[in-house]
């Protein structure tokens, strides 16, 4: 597999700019006087389908040749990627099948079904997951967009961070939530490939920290039962992704659920924006103190806000 | 009293701009397609303060002559105006006292307390609000700023309606909260000075309807014990407001507390976007039909954030 670079950031980025919002960077100064540093949040909870997802998903499906796509799309999801590639299926107008696990959210799942995806259930496991969508694309011929590992979807989601540094050149350092790794590694690539000397970190929940494992022990370590509120970051990394990771990324900081879940109220309390957990896992290891950021310019990447109010806050 | 116009909005715009966000206003497809006409969200829940109230305040405190200002400023508030108002004075460099209901939201007393503000607390009826703001009146010889009943206040609160309709020119309806009524005068001031077509409608909770009441009535119309999870639309309005409302005000139309939290839900699920309840109101009574806006261009003023998250949705 070639090298992704730049290059295909910048690609995926012309490919998908007509159909995906190019979302605000907030700041607010009580969250930088409580940082010590200056906060750049790019909100990709605002971005089309409620999460980054949109990106990778819209430059997978445009990256299809006629006849591709003509066999339809298929993945797993715990969510926002099985609905990002429903809505990016149906621009093109072609189907979508999604293996969800049977415990996601169910606005997650209200939102697959809203944007036409055909969802099949699974158990909660990362093997149940590989081995229902491996049978769906056995049995229907359809295109696997696979939701992180894939130089497609590692491009795509690499435009958010291309867009920040647009928008505030000189950041110091860039943080972003690592789940499967296909947002830090396309942030990684598009922020060093711009940026030589900017600092690519990420957060983790402690309760599913495999990236950060693996990055200390420069080999791909599992976690047998990975549990966390961060529902959208429970995946294993990939090894397309941590090959990336393992080049480009500075450290990856642990944070435990009750941090992520503070982060998330006092992003809601101060800024007034929804982030779902798994989206303020970057600003919780911020605010636990992982990354030396003392007075830097900090690009912090809100990854989706596809909260489920009763569920996640009742 | 002479009338307040849209010149007084004009130069309260002038006065504060540089102290105040220009709020973003925000579109939603899926909303539109829910409601059948095309929205225009007026963000004031990214406000400073975390709502409108910063508009009239900073307007009151920045139209002070120097000797007034050394006396410092006071009001009662249910919570957004005391806050807006200590962040003016703060700003300023002047004193503000606050009379606030011993019921006040906690995330709205911590805010007041957080801009420097002197809070004493009285019972939460109408009468014993004015009766305390007259007694520290009396007592420190500070300026009175009351809520909403107040020139400057009014022209102040109108500049997110001008600033709507700079954004947005072809507006056939602007809808607002109704409580006290400053928010809906200067709206209406605004709103018809720059397009006398347009229709100026409000939104009010049903247990704290006295602007509807009043409306139809011709005369004022006090409501007992108003009663609302809209804490910050319990209010009588004012004499001066009044006048207004009913001079340039279409209608009013009221909702139930269930029809109001709805609104506010979906706003954060559809829009991932916190607004406070009396925040809602005004999407609470179009969604709820209270308006025929069918194919119609309609500005909606999110009048504030400040939510209490536990409080409100525990």
């Amino acid at each position: 597999m070639a090298e992704i670079l730049l290059q295909h950031v910048r690609e995926a980025h012309a490919r998908i700019r007509g159909c995906v919002h190019r979302t605000p960077v907030l700041t607010s100064r009580r969250l930088d006087e409580i940082s010590g540093a200056h906060l750049f949040f790019k909100c990709e909870n605002f971005q089309k389908t409620g999460a980054f997802k949109a990106r990778g998903a819209a430059n997978a499906v445009l990256s299809l040749g006629d006849d591709e796509a003509a066999r339809g799309v298929a993945t797993h999801s715990s969510g926002n990627h099985a609905a990002a590639l429903s809505w990016a299926a149906g621009m093109r107008g072609i189907g979508a099948t999604v293996v969800m696990p049977r415990t996601a959210s169910p606005v997650k799942i209200a939102s697959v079904e809203r944007y036409g995806g055909k969802i099949v259930f699974c158990e909660p496991t990362h093997r149940a997951r590989e081995e229902a969508a491996d049978k769906v694309v056995r049995e229907t011929g359809a295109v696997l967009v696979h939701p992180y590992n894939d130089a497609r979807i590692i491009a795509g989601a690499g435009t958010a961070a291309l867009e920040l540094l647009e928008d505030v050149p000189d950041l110091d350092m860039v943080i972003c939530p690592v789940g499967g790794g296909g947002l830090l590694s396309g942030t990684a690539i598009a922020a060093k490939g711009l940026r030589p000397a900017i600092r690519v970190l990420a957060g983790e929940p402690k309760g599913a920290a495999d990236a950060s494992a693996s990055l200390k022990a420069g080999v791909r370590q599992p976690v047998e039962k990975p549990s966390s509120v961060a529902d959208g970051l429970l995946a294993f990394v990939g090894d397309l992704t941590f090959a990336v990771i393992q080049r480009h990324v500075d450290a990856i900081g642990t944070v435990p659920d009750a941090a992520i879940m503070a982060a998330l109220r006092r992003l809601f309390e101060v800024m007034k924006i929804a982030v779902e957990p798994s989206g303020a896992v970057a600003y919780a290891a911020l605010a636990e103190g992982r990354f030396d950021a003392a007075g830097r310019r900090v690009g912090i990447i809100l990854s989706g806000g596809n909260l489920d109010l009763e569920r996640t806050l009742g």
